[in-house]
């Protein structure tokens, strides 16, 4: 979801169209941008020569650009003559993402090249509302910009995710979410008006998506799937190389796939849902339930890897459920890969094995054989660092420029 | 398409550097062009929507393809309003669409207007092969050619659409289609050889989709899917206003998604699939136990019609099904609009009523409520259609210069 402008589609009203002159201004600036970090430094001729911009023009754009502090001239001579090589000073530019939990939230911070230079996760109590969130992360990035000698002005953005889907004409959150106490909020707003910056939101699943093909292992797969298997289960899709958010903002929402007609009533208001047979929420309660200490999630994955036999049953049962509704998806979309994400993820090939038969079992024959199927590599920090992506990707000329 | 990075890099000393304005609006032109030539007639509104480009661009750019005698204006309304339908007619190439079914095939010409020029559909054998069937389309075509008075020369490619899995890596017919005769040939080298034209091939209900964003009503919709309940169930997807391939070119296949765990053999080798509770063959066959002749889906169309209880009832439980499915879709990819086509489409309500019933049942409530159904207007054409663009499509640039 772009800052204040939910639909891009829709924006040929706004200033930036793309046939305008600020448009055309634009694109003109990125070009040198993209040619002064591609090619190193170089004389305005030479940028005007490599751009195909008349030289007036690379003129302007350099003068703009090093009021910007952008680029700096140095004096050198090109072919015999005198003259200012242009050199890109980078820009410092530093991100923020944001993961809010059911009982955390994570701030990461981050530069354009794509390294974390902060980051830090704290725990918040269950049920606690969206001020309460909020507030908690507002001050966690206060305090990882102090740590960290970061200068506020250098935040383009805050990214910003939550285990719920989202009105993404509204930026509200949506009935079904697993912080039920943030339905119906405005986050959008609410995150703005208290970090001050330009605020980007996103669903969890769709954060952890974006985050494999941006930090992850797959920035070259054009489709694929983000599955977060947690209290809640939900998908992230890429659909030709971009994230992908339908009508209204709610996709990939996969928990509430029916499994079984009869079965358990489940907190969409719907029963059977795959949530109901395959959340961490449903294992922990399977496996509570002789237990005079409710179980984690944690608690599931160190029993499964210590080859615990209920674990591993209740696992089995679960993932072969998952695979079954990931047969769903791949026969509809046909994704390259799928990679699973959340707590259970460190489990490896005890997690992947069952729902690779699920998988098997349902899709057809030729879609299955041909969809790789991976556990995250990004561990508990993919939706924050998705957040980070959101905000780099929002508008990266308006950003460099 | 504005991208100034394609070729016009090194043209600095050219009279179109890309930064001036008459690249500019030569850009804009083109995209105007490109947008009629593969989206087809559209009001203003739709292409300002579509190309991203300012109302008062379009309008300038409409009056001079008008004045220059490359479009044509017709009186339409759209969203109530009086408008003006802006309707391509700068050459006349010629596109065949070919659409196999498994007992006829049916041969479409029309012009780059789309405006359909020579048209027939002639049964075939239940159990033909891929030899007979490819014969009696390019004997069709050529019989539409002199009937038409059409010069071949004027032919620039035929587009071909099976009732089954093509694998986009190969061209070849995958296992599952509903014509088995058919699997495992190279589709699109035979027909290339048969007609000595460029050939483009697609599974059917791809083509459907793609006809209701070309020829139907739906052509500024982004996200839609278009349903074919017919002797199998498949869909097409339009993705971001683009016919959706994945990763191997199988996608749509909500025939084949889980209903029943342990019901009926499906044909693709799982049990319970949607075909074998809600296909036409499923219905046929569940009507005709106690007949002494086999019905087929028009007596379905007749018999629900002239409000026979037991038709009403198999219409009922194979809609409810069609709507579960439905709603896994649109949890996933939340559409704007589902088209549902075939040969019972000309039921209506008759036939959305249970599959809403169903979608609402089990789709997430704000996906639900947000999704538009609908039945498709293009009858049994829609495949062909969808194949004429399919060739418009491939490439119209090259077509047109």
């Amino acid at each position: 979801m772009f800052d204040d402008e939910s639909s891009p589609r829709r924006s040929a009203g706004s200033s930036t169209k793309p046939g305008s002159q600020s448009a055309l201004r634009r694109r003109n600036e990125l070009r040198v941008t993209e040619q002064l970090l591609r090619g190193g430094p170089a004389t305005q001729a030479e940028l005007s020569r490599l751009t195909g911009l008349s030289t007036a023009t690379v003129s302007n754009i350099v003068k703009s650009m090093q009021q910007a502090g952008l680029v700096t001239l140095t004096a050198t001579t090109s072919s015999g003559r005198r003259a200012h090589s242009v050199r890109y000073i980078g820009d410092s530019s530093i991100a923020a993402g944001i993961d809010f939990g059911r009982s955390h939230v994570r701030v990461v911070l981050a530069n354009r090249s794509y390294q974390v230079v902060a980051e830090r996760q704290i725990p918040l109590p269950l049920g606690h509302d969206a001020t309460v969130g909020i507030a908690a992360a507002a001050k966690l990035l206060d305090e990882l910009l102090v740590e960290g000698g970061i200068s506020r002005s250098s935040l383009v953005g805050a990214g910003a995710g939550i285990p719920g889907p989202i009105d993404r004409r509204t930026g509200k959150v949506i009935q079904g979410a697993i912080l039920p106490e943030w339905v119906g909020i405005n986050l959008h707003e609410r995150l703005k008006s208290a970090l001050e910056l330009p605020v980007f939101i996103e669903n969890d699943a769709n954060l952890g998506a974006l985050a494999q093909i941006t930090w992850g292992a797959y920035s070259a797969v054009p489709n694929l799937v983000f599955v977060k298997i947690g209290t809640g289960i939900g998908a992230g899709l890429i659909v030709n190389g971009s994230l992908y958010s339908g009508s209204i903002g709610v996709t990939g929402e996969i928990g509430h796939l029916t499994i079984n007609e009869s079965g358990l009533i489940c907190r969409c208001g719907n029963r059977g849902c795959l949530e109901t047979v395959a959340s961490t929420a449903t294992m922990i309660q399977l496996l509570s339930r002789d237990k005079s200490h409710p179980m984690d999630a944690e608690d599931i994955v160190r029993h499964a890897k210590a080859g615990d036999s209920t674990t591993l049953r209740v696992l089995e049962d679960a993932g072969t459920a998952v695979g079954r509704a990931l047969a769903t998806i791949s026969n509809l979309m046909s994704p390259d890969v799928i990679v699973i994400g959340g707590p259970l993820a460190t489990l490896g090939e005890l997690l992947l094995s069952p729902i690779r038969r699920g998988l098997l079992r349902h899709a057809v024959p030729v879609v299955g054989e041909n969809t790789t199927l991976a556990t995250s590599s990004l561990g508990p920090r993919s939706e924050a660092l998705g957040a980070v992506s959101l905000v780099f990707q929002s508008d990266p000329a308006k950003q460099t420029t």
